[in-house]
């Protein structure tokens, strides 16, 4: 039919190839790290352990590494075509490790806020922020507990593996947006505390807000980016469990 | 085979009907605009229009009301297994109807911060809330015309409605994280400017900032839940224009 045909059509022309795509998603994680590096370095005073903001600031560096980009590359390790074909362990094994070192460095971004704090007396865990945070921090720890008794031990049965899978799909994408919007509200939150004197209140848009607002857009765009790359029918690994991606297969003869 | 065997039955048990969950929808976004009316009028001194604290309160009202719960409404109209035969002209005014009471809500939303701030000589657009805020009505607005144009109007080509409507579904989707990431930002900056002084502060974590915080996560959970269901396969219009169903269609002789 026509509706067919203009559909075939149109839906080739939208069609992004994953590398490409992934190289910019790349640059754009890096760019991100970079910005929150920069902001600390050079607006908030560096960094330190000594209980100081300076010790604060290894805070928005290490979750928006750890929780936003890092955390974003081990959501994607399946949607490589290269992953494909041939044995799934080792694959298993990367996106397993990558998602620990996401895990590790956002651990590390909690010791740094919570000994900042408790260096000035101030109270942990009061804010939106907070709450919004550590929330994302132990889903995301259940989720890399649950994954690795499910899919990377060879304990679990198959029935398990396979009622937990959908599961981990969708906790992978909705920990990467709670992360996302715990950014977000965590620098506006932070512009607001440093920016309160004289010539550079946040008010009147100084340099350091202009870059650290917009450090918090292309934030926003990466995770929306990997969540959309997760979800996308035709970049999902085809020997998938979900029962369309098995009807195609059977559709197509496979 | 024993694996497709174990996932039929896990994804069996998985199976949630749409409309018992659409009904916990209802609800928690019912719950949602009951709870931030009643920290407006409980703790923030209610409602006006004489450009007061109480003409901003209007804002986070209508923006949750707005711009989360009847947008997400609208979303999933075309999720509602009853609009899969039949005519589809009236689901797609319904739709279109619902996203223009969630635009209008919206722009009153605006409108109220805008004329507080004005009145307080206090500057506008200078937080990343005010800039997700924003840029996230600027999409909204874009995706209501656009889908007039292309899906409503009687004048777009077919190519053209294939074209668009995988980019209408992402914006869609996208569309409502940015906005409950707005809202969990908004919240917490509110609960920061408001709560300052003697026993009431933030830090202190008083009623108020208990129930807001509480409101925050819980519009969180309602975004993250209509995502979720906007990205559930099973929940589609079957006779959609993605290649996936159409193949599962084919693949089940329709």
């Amino acid at each position: 039919s026509l509706a067919r045909r203009c559909h075939h059509r149109s839906s080739a022309m939208l069609d992004v190839p994953f590398l490409p795509f992934c190289a910019f998603l790349g640059t754009l994680g890096l760019l991100c790290v970079a910005m929150v590096g920069t902001w600390c370095q050079h607006w908030r005073g560096g960094f330190s352990l000594d209980g100081s903001s300076r010790t604060f600031n290894w805070h928005p560096v290490l979750m928006v590494t750890g929780l936003v980009v890092l955390y974003g590359a081990a959501a994607l390790v399946y949607r490589i075509p290269h992953t494909w074909s041939g044995p799934k362990l080792p694959w298993k094994v990367l996106h397993g490790g990558l998602a620990l070192g996401a895990f590790v460095l956002t651990v590390l971004g909690l010791a740094a806020v919570f000994r900042f704090h408790n260096s000035q007396g101030t109270p942990n865990m009061y804010s939106l922020h907070s709450w919004m945070g550590l929330a994302t921090v132990l889903l995301f720890s259940c989720q890399w507990v649950a994954g690795l008794g499910a899919f990377l031990l060879p304990w679990a049965p198959a029935w398990l593996r396979a009622l937990y899978k959908p599961i981990h799909v969708f906790f992978g994408s909705t920990i990467l947006m709670l992360a996302v919007a715990s950014c977000a509200s965590g620098i506006n939150e932070k512009l607001f505390f440093s920016l309160k004197n004289g010539t550079t209140q946040y008010k009147l848009l100084p340099a350091e807000a202009v870059f650290a607002n917009t450090l918090g857009l292309l934030i926003l765009i990466f995770g929306v980016l990997v969540v959309a790359a997760l979800a996308r029918p035709s970049w999902k690994r085809p020997d998938s469990d979900s029962p369309d991606s098995r009807q195609v297969r059977e559709a197509l003869g496979g």
